[in-house]
């Protein structure tokens, strides 16, 4: 008997491809299908991590590019201690908006910090626990700027020339993991791309040993 | 010509060792001399730091040890990028209550996190420079707990084990870094430990390039 746990999904992105949406949508149809569906977001989902995420986001004090990706992953190993492990534990699936793959673009591919350093961290953040899946929306950065429905935040108010290295960091990674991360064209609708994402789910979910 | 920096000298050791006035003694010490000392304290030190220093130290909401070692680590690095840097760099001396070591012991021998990882976390958070030395106070744990003046925070409130392994912690890294860590009786007076500083902080000015 194989032993089976929950489903791991994560989608990630430039801020304004949708994948706040698109997660949502997501969580729907699973649970349409009879699943139990645990939704988050980083930085957040627990009190330590609303905590951080105000201190990271907001323009509040100086905060180093070290010590910014040293709180995501802070956020982020709460966030697999209290609500990840537990959920695929008990065999729900998470669908996770953003996860480690977002300190890696962020703060490495964009903001120059080591990439191997960084892994080290995430490793001793999450006890190297990753997403089965993860689902990169990607598009161009004039159609994502134009998606944005309020004000930027700390890191989205960096220069185009950043975010244009976040775009190249996504397609790396996936480049780099292809049994782990996808890349999506989300410039179409949100219903077509959201049936893009049901496709990749399905493939995934005939594959595993899932709960 | 040889490039000259400031001398970063930490000391480090169980709460209710005598850290705190030690580092002021040693402060003044050292300005009486004529140089140009910045006292500072880990976790805190920064607007950051000291918001981070609330959360971890308080009881207010749960916070799993890969995340707190994360969040000293934080501090640390926003410690580092806004005074530390910048004052060795001006040739002034430091004189930190704490640093790396800390999370070293405390997370690591004590709480059992991968010290590996940690050190790598190390590594990202502060650039790789380290203390020019560091001392430790070392002194038996009912002395240290007698000392203490305030209640106990979220750290200093674990068990007895858990402090029998900080000590010996401390022990076993100064054992690994004889260069640069060295541990000295603080079970003594005040004036006596000051004494033995004082002469272990002789030595090194004797030894070394700063300014």
């Amino acid at each position: 008997m194989t032993f089976k746990r929950g489903l791991f999904l994560c989608l990630d992105g430039l801020d304004g491809s949708g994948k706040s949406t698109q997660c949502r949508l997501l969580a729907d149809w699973l649970r349409a299908q009879g699943r139990t569906v645990t939704l988050c977001y980083e930085p957040g989902s627990t009190a330590l991590g609303e905590q951080l995420r105000a201190i990271v986001l907001q323009h509040q004090h100086p905060v180093c590019l070290p010590a910014e990706a040293l709180l995501f992953m802070a956020s982020r190993a709460q966030l697999v201690a209290d609500v990840i492990r537990p959920a695929l534990a008990e065999g729900q699936t998470i669908v996770c908006d953003r996860f480690e793959l977002s300190t890696i673009v962020y703060q490495g591919h964009a903001g120059g910090l080591d990439l191997q350093q960084l892994r080290e961290v995430g490793r001793l953040a999450t006890g190297e626990l990753e997403p089965d899946l993860t689902l990169v929306l990607d598009l161009p950065l004039e159609q994502a700027r134009a998606r944005r429905d309020r004000p930027a935040d700390r890191l989205e108010s960096r220069d185009e020339a950043y975010h244009q290295r976040v775009r190249e960091g996504f397609l790396a990674e996936a480049h780099r993991r292809p049994d782990r991360i996808k890349v999506l064209d989300a410039s179409a609708t949100t219903e077509a791309v959201q049936t893009l994402i049901r496709e990749e789910v399905t493939r995934v979910l005939a594959t595993g040993p899932w709960a």
